[in-house]
């Protein structure tokens, strides 16, 4: 009985705000989205009495594993001053903050409440890499781990059967993190802030006031080539194809439309709204695209009314540079078997067509996992609001973006299209 | 703007299944759920293609120290054929499937989905008794472990705060324990299910049999009072104050009221619907009632338009024989400071006009905390539509149940009505 998906009562989004997502010693989760929350406060262009806020959804991947605590929807409603207020974590590996967006949607359409905060936080750094590899391949695919996969292990089996389908090499990942790298130092909250050229340019230089061998690097890509520079993780994923350990948070002010004007002028509107489930790997029809987020997108299309055309720009689900490539066809911005071309030829680059990951995407911005989700929504809302600053998208009609998050090995994948009007 | 909490569109509960509830080393959470949903299928009077299933929602509250898993929404996705469906989990210590089942029910009224599988699962066996508590402690404040408390400490001390302030004893806590031994035997999913009197008999039998001393027990409390027999853990907490350790799911089938019919003449309808979160014991002005109990139980009142005298039975949240008496005051059954006085008059036995945890509660029927919230409302399912056997509500007009679902140290708590027309 599949239905168009509708929502009987609009929601618009109206505060956002995020911590710097980086590695720190020296704050906690509590910490992190107190510096988001603060943050939000601020983007309210009316202001925002706390006391107004019915409720929390909390995005939280594995704050049990990274620092053996879990509750934390309890323990946010009580640091932020919010309780007896009700607080709900959700949890969908790499997309838990997604779906605490989704909930608090959710919530407000269905009129119980009229004001949601919703957001994402993990705490990764404190234990050592090992450690939070251990933990993150919590999220993958029972059978995937007992195979030994760990995530750059899943996505350098992703990369070969992409490669063996359409004719891809290694080089059309390196156009990604080149991408990525270029965006990052527009990004002040970025966790990388260096372009490649930058980094090539850090490292001769030392070289040379060392008294080292200069490197014989022409551009990019032979820094890229270079495993000295660029060491191998799971072939063909190198050390630049992989995201970061990060700690961060981030949150967002959802609200009823109806009421969208006591907080702000200027709402975004949540047009389109999907989600997905997908199968471990050993029993995907194929490797080459998620099946989770070609169900998402078809869910956000069909309840926006919008097609892969309307969507300006988007934040796209980057953990790795192959999966950037893959989602930006699962989403429809490009054929099947077009994508790794599409990056080729600059369409997904700032000032391209169609700008993927203005925020430098999870490769340089960071990923502390459990706020991803909602991290990235934060930056179609800075590029609709026309707070992205020089990274801003240069299209004078800027008006529709969307965010798409994965999580685990492709086991749940959300996609949201947000609409300023 | 605190506004009166209702739905923009109803929903009715069409189905219900749950696994037994015990320490199982031959079953996963896999086989758990499946368990649960296979009898769920059966529930349904008019039948369930689960095709028509649009989404899932699981309360889990830490498989990932457990079991060492994550991500297990989509892991139950793809174990019950529902992907690419949307799959969620959520997160609130032992109150997680009921917040389950509340997204599930917004997600419903939101307009955006009409068919919703929502449950719950945990797999606890696993591992040690001492890994337990240290797995079960990620769901108290960071501030109560750091003070050392471990659960049943932090229960004994809201017992020692309650005798203090009411002049209650242990003898009121051996009522509650009483009253759920003397029901589990009549619900044969429980996983204790003998009466205090049957093992007494039981325990002198096998002394006389054995050639040892038999013991002097007259009545229930001797035997309590016994301290070889009920061993304490954390004064006034002995062993017969606490909830097993178990291992259980339990799954629950919401659409939407428009179609219930489809499924069923004779659903029940989610009339209240209350949530609260609350602060870490140090910080709580009183440690004799919880806030979140409160708040949830107001807004669950408040969307009802009922009242406390309306509820004819309810599960409630007894992880320790004394958190019951705290919530049947909390949710209005029974004046503060009252709870225990009308454990001991039999106003909460089955036969008595407040029936209290007929199916033998956490303490006997079992508690795999992420199923507990979802199990306790199909305790009341079962109730409702005559399907409680021997354990039935003796009351011709039973119409109206409810359950309440607590979470960590009282970080979350959940007040859900039902009612049968």
């Amino acid at each position: 009985m599949y239905k168009k998906r509708k929502l009987g009562r609009g929601v618009a989004m109206v505060g956002a705000g995020m911590s710097s997502f980086d590695m720190f010693s020296d704050k906690d989760s509590k910490d992190l989205f107190a510096e988001a929350f603060v943050e939000l406060n601020t983007s309210v262009d009316k202001g925002l009495d706390p006391a107004d806020i019915d409720a929390l959804y909390l995005g939280n991947f594995t704050n049990d594993f990274f620092v053996r605590q879990s509750h934390w929807g309890a323990i946010l409603s009580d640091s932020l001053g919010l309780v007896p207020k009700p607080a709900t974590r959700t949890e969908g590996a790499c997309a838990s903050s997604a779906l605490a967006f989704r909930e608090g949607v959710f919530a407000i359409a269905s009129g119980f409440y009229d004001v949601v905060l919703v957001g994402g936080v993990e705490d990764m750094s404190k234990r050592s890499t090992e450690e939070v590899a251990e933990g993150l391949a919590l999220a993958a695919s029972p059978y995937e781990r007992k195979a030994g996969l760990t995530f750059p292990g899943v996505f350098a089996a992703i990369a070969t059967a992409y490669f063996e389908k359409y004719g891809a090499s290694r080089e059309h990942l390196m156009n990604v993190t080149i991408k990525s790298h270029a965006n990052a130092p527009l990004n002040p909250k970025a966790q990388f802030n260096l372009a490649i050229r930058d980094m090539m340019d850090a490292k001769v230089k030392r070289a040379k006031s060392q008294g080292r061998a200069v490197p014989d690097w022409i551009d990019e890509k032979d820094f890229l080539r270079d495993a000295r520079a660029n060491p191998p993780i799971a072939w063909p994923m190198h050390l630049f194809d992989c995201c970061p350990i990060s700690d961060g948070a981030a949150c967002i002010l959802l609200v009823a439309e109806e009421i969208a004007n006591r907080f702000t002028d200027d709402p975004l509107h949540v047009v389109g709204l999907g989600q997905g489930s997908g199968r471990a790997l050993h029993s995907a029809d194929d490797l080459t695209y998620f099946e989770a987020t070609r169900h998402a997108a078809k869910e956000a299309y069909d309840m926006s009314g919008l097609t892969p055309e309307d969507v300006q720009f988007a934040e796209v689900h980057d953990c790795f540079s192959i999966a950037e490539i893959l989602h930006i066809e699962d989403l429809g911005f490009f054929k099947p078997g077009e994508g790794h071309k599409a990056v080729e030829e600059g369409l997904t680059r700032l000032d391209g067509p169609m700008p993927v990951n203005t925020s430098g995407g999870l490769k340089c911005k960071g990923h502390p996992v459990g706020a991803t989700g909602a991290a990235q929504l934060i930056e179609v809302w800075e590029q609709l609001r026309d707070k992205a600053g020089r990274r801003g998208v240069p299209k004078s009609d800027l008006r529709i973006g969307a965010a798409h998050n994965l999580g685990g090995t492709g086991g749940t994948c959300t996609f949201t299209i947000l609409e300023r009007r």
